[in-house]
């Protein structure tokens, strides 16, 4: 809680500790970044923002998910208190989720990064294609 | 460039087309997420913040990378138009890396996720504790 990720702190020393090592387990960035570059976890949220999803709806709106992927990407969200589940008591009982104030709190960080992705798309795209013809 | 992720796009529409279908390729969401999922890639930035950095000088920084991953990372990272290698006319001659406008761009959303995690780790982690000794 008291760890401080500014420009002094050595989050490389903490990010390069081999991989399975305690001190790898303690770094909280690499920790996050894993889970948002799991695109489907990602997905989910943004989904959700629009309040909450029943597991078939969210399906639905994922497309190419399988069912046990999507399951797996619950499991960890939920898991991870970024979101909830709840049983509906509804019959036959449907099952609920929804975003968490920390999954909430993730909102703006994914959604900085998401319109820096479309602002900055076609730039990437024109320096691949620069790269691939030929470098200068 | 006229994309706009807004709530009301259809982000999940562009991103559950098919992998590798060429809608998939133009979702700038699942692109940018996949390079940002990519460790490596941001503790590079990470480390060019504090200005260029010949080869050698990121390997020691980072540690526990190979040499070829470096260089892979390196070369993926130039071709999206965020760092720029630049050969120093010294004898023998010498390598140099370093963020350009567009990695520069990029600093601010990794920071502010950095700044997210490193604030939510610890309940991350509790969370974690509580949903493995078993549900409410």
């Amino acid at each position: 809680m008291d760890e401080d990720i500014s420009r002094e702190t050595p989050i490389a020393m903490q990010w390069a500790a081999p991989r399975g090592s305690p001190a790898a387990a303690e770094c909280p960035v690499r920790d996050v970044l894993d889970r948002l570059g799991d695109t489907w976890s990602v997905l989910v949220i943004l989904i959700l923002r629009d309040g909450p999803h029943r597991f078939n709806a969210l399906k639905r709106s994922i497309g190419d998910i399988s069912q046990r992927m999507l399951t797996v990407t619950l499991r960890t969200l939920e898991r991870d208190g970024l979101i909830a589940r709840t049983v509906l008591p509804t019959s036959p009982p449907g099952v609920e989720y929804a975003l968490t104030p920390l999954g909430r709190s993730l909102e703006e960080p994914i959604e900085i990064l998401t319109r820096w992705a479309s602002a900055n798309h076609e730039t990437i795209r024109g320096a691949r294609r620069s790269f691939d013809t030929g470098r200068d």
